[in-house]
């Protein structure tokens, strides 16, 4: 799916992206794609914004580094034990038979989306920052939507 | 209060919401409210804006279920204690009689605001995601103010 | 660096703004900053966003108070500790000789932007709230993008 629209000189485009993840808990670095994206809309000034369509999948920024991608995930896991009583994962609350209270809650800690500057036609990041999704209850097929609007 | 304003094609509608809560902690669905103002505006393509105008009333997405609401409001007691030593509320340090150092340390991991894409004039959600209020320190009347901007 | 763009009625302003930060871990008001430069833009309707250029430096809202600021940097400790086995600081895994794994998960939590709505012309913002920058691998110069869009 894609949109564009325009009045003014003022243009919305959108897109829809996917992922394909491979691990229960995983890390995918979004950061090209979105990049390539804006680029292409030709947007020069304006905003970008990066919709996670899901619940257990979430859309955040760090850097690109192996151990720290490690401690990230050691760290939602401290925070967020997958085996605690939760009564979304108890058959008796709950209809729910995929056992993810804790994607759900470690999800909510990370947020589910971006929103981005687009300057002189690119998307404004840091050094060392990334644009990273979070899949917290894989492996699954994942959507986002990507936005770029402005002039 | 509503305001409207237009420009070549591109308009910024916003208005303010408000929510009775009924308990000290509490989460609110507003999916439906959202997205019949967001309709309302006309407005195809653009960006929705939800903020609360308070610290301890966060916004954020999940799953509208009571068991993983349960859950979100036990994850939210072990993350942060309501007793522990904290200084804001403590009268030798602080002026706030609210004994609430815990709501603004709840609502800052969960955040304040949304931003959200309108496509093909709705708000763009997942399945499973549904719009949330959490007030960390009610019963109060909370207020919110909802923007809708694009062409 | 100062950029200005128009279309229709239409204009986005961004800005760059600069903080210097004096501890390793401190928190820093910017909201009069924030709301000055918004209010020059002359921007009456539209959004506002604010970006930190790094990975360990956040940007949340919250109340302005000693005590509570004190709280926030209590919990940051308690939520993510220094001196954990992360392997970001291990130099088997890792070529960061910054010690900072914690800095990268404590912003992680508070997020890195903020979106905020401009209405006749200010910044929209609850009575209690403010917008503050966390340093969480001071002292360092530290440098934030500003954007205005709307009409």
């Amino acid at each position: 799916m894609e949109a564009t629209s325009a009045a003014g000189g003022f243009k919305v485009h959108a897109e829809t992206v996917t992922v394909q993840t491979e691990q229960r808990v995983e890390l995918v670095d979004l950061t090209e794609r979105i990049m390539s994206y804006a680029r292409a809309t030709g947007i020069r000034e304006g905003l970008g914004h990066i919709w996670s369509m899901h619940t257990t999948c979430a859309v955040f920024i760090n850097e690109a580094q192996h151990a720290l991608h490690a401690d990230i995930k050691s760290f939602l896991e401290q925070m967020v034990a997958r085996d605690a009583e939760w009564l979304h994962n108890d058959p008796d609350h709950s209809d729910c038979d995929r056992f993810n209270a804790d994607s759900h809650l470690r999800a909510m800690l990370l947020g589910h989306h971006l929103t981005l500057q687009v300057t002189s036609g690119e998307i404004v990041l840091g050094q060392w920052q990334r644009i990273l999704i979070a899949e917290l209850d894989g492996p699954r097929a994942r959507t986002l939507r990507v936005q770029v609007m402005g002039i």
